[in-house]
């Protein structure tokens, strides 16, 4: 097939996405919007690469559903609304019209769901396998909102949804035969396999966060270290109820069936759900707007005063279990 | 060597370019700054790539600066001032602490000479060779400044500084022996190379875009070809004088030796000057602004309605020999 050239691959692929006036038809070098009266701009770039975040035989509608929405959950984790998104897109030297066609598709369902639009980009050719760098805008009313530095001692800490099904489901992709291991039918592996291809970024959360939360981030590199990392930026230490993470049936099974795999749970990442710390007198307004939003939210733990031990003990006291702390990059 | 982790790699290198506090130190999942009252934002996403517009045996620094000088150009095109810009950085599998010494350096030196610093980013392996992505966000008074369909009949053409040096130095780079056979002293040689290295975003004339400009857009990826995509956004025809584009010494000596380079200038990319449309009535202040600003300007050509006839015309009314129109990235 004759390789369209970029203005072509834009004009069929990407300009449908570029609904918002401000991305003006991509036919300009910027998108320009008016910048909204009395807020915060809150801005985020995440970038996922093929063989790194996603499987090269993953769907191009997932990939690019997953770079999008893991932007969008820092945006939640911030109370934020999103504005808008750019996006740079690497394609490797082969690729097929109907790649492009699930891309596009995905992106233009999520922007459905989730609100926003395709602002602007770029478009190269990628040294080896599709890779996206997602920029989003959002907004907040000027100095809502929480930050990891603003955590408080004596904040209960709270994670949306369930953990660890991601990392699980990234373990199975790897693994051939382990669902049949752990006892897993296939419905419940199907959900661990789903929640590692398609992130859920909690934005209907995003109005109960700013309102009550004083810390919040998303959870992307795994429950402990991203703690440690609210802990550290907050100057606090968390006391840490492993037994109230919130598990998932399918993940709940896994455990039972493999307790080591518990570890893989608290530690490993791509959960895209929000930890927030809320101070005890706004506790429950918060488990009641999040019902109201529909996300599940769970208290597992407290923020204290930094000592001298290691930032994250178990409730009780004791130290935890010398796990590594989550996933490095390099 | 051991590794750096993520959050050590971002603490030693990352973190001392994001001076402003709405990057919060990095410590936090987004960047945060207050709407500025009053004005547009522009945003803009450009990504290079090893091997695609950088070679391998680039220093790291010049990669950097080539990074972000290529998305401050699209800033300067639209008179905008820079407020910050995000980073993806996507790391080889081998990389030293060298050369993210030289990437930070290089960083450090732009943001000094252009005003800006670094709001927040992400670091991820690529999976072959460096990669970065650059996200600038910048600002102009509300509904000032140019857009390329803002472009009108009657408008004078003009470019800044001078064309096509840096897809000559491409060529160098890529063909042994090519400087001595079109007779370039060394200092000549270095000239063009360093063009391809290192763009100079024009953003010193700004100001004397949007003041004066109707039309205004960065020459990336090619004179003729960018200018057709002027044409195209504003429904309007150029009529291009080609003897009065401007070229360096080193780039007319080019020419004077080898006539058929002149098809590499017009058509090359990696210029990133300003083409800029201004009304004949403006075109003594632009000019007088301009050189107030130390950037030269030249006057090209004009635009006319357009007929049926190809959006490019030669100045006597004869069209444009059949060349390639630009750089095509598949």
């Amino acid at each position: 097939m004759p390789r369209p050239s970029e203005d072509d691959l834009i004009a069929r692929w990407l300009k449908p996405l570029a609904t918002d006036p401000a991305a003006l038809g991509l036919t300009d070098d910027c998108a320009r919007l008016a910048a909204p009266a009395g807020e915060d701009l809150i801005l985020k770039v995440d970038a996922v690469a093929e063989g790194i975040h996603f499987f090269p035989d993953d769907p191009w509608d997932a990939v690019a559903r997953k770079a999008l929405r893991v932007n969008l959950s820092d945006l939640a984790a911030k109370g934020a609304r999103p504005l808008g998104y750019l996006l740079a897109l690497g394609l490797p030297a082969e690729w097929t019209e109907s790649q492009m066609d699930a891309l596009a598709a995905g992106l233009a369902d999520d922007q459905r769901e989730f609100g926003l639009s395709l602002l602007g980009g770029d478009t190269i050719r990628a040294p080896a396998g599709l890779i996206l760098s997602v920029t989003v805008l959002g907004a907040v009313p000027a100095g809502q909102g929480p930050s990891r530095a603003a955590a408080q001692a004596g904040d209960l800490l709270y994670i949306s949804g369930t953990v660890g099904d991601a990392a699980l489901g990234l373990r199975l992709r790897r693994e051939a035969g382990l669902a049949a291991r752990l006892g897993l039918d296939s419905a419940a592996a199907a959900h661990l396999l789903d929640r590692y291809l398609l992130p859920r970024p909690r934005l209907a959360l995003g109005p109960a966060v700013r309102a009550h939360a004083n810390g919040a981030m998303d959870v992307s590199d795994g429950l402990l270290i991203d703690l440690s990392r609210l802990c550290r930026a907050a100057g606090l230490a968390a006391r840490l109820d492993t037994a109230a993470v919130p598990l998932s049936p399918a993940a709940a099974r896994a455990v039972e069936s493999d307790s080591e795999l518990l570890e893989i749970v608290l530690t490993g990442g791509d959960d895209y759900e929000i930890l927030a710390t809320i101070p005890e007198a706004s506790a429950a307004a918060f488990e009641r707007d999040a019902r109201a939003a529909g996300i599940p939210v769970a208290r597992i733990g407290t923020l204290a005063t930094a000592g001298d031990g290691p930032p994250i003990r178990l409730s009780d006291g004791r130290p935890l279990a010398p796990v590594a702390l989550g996933y490095r990059h390099f």
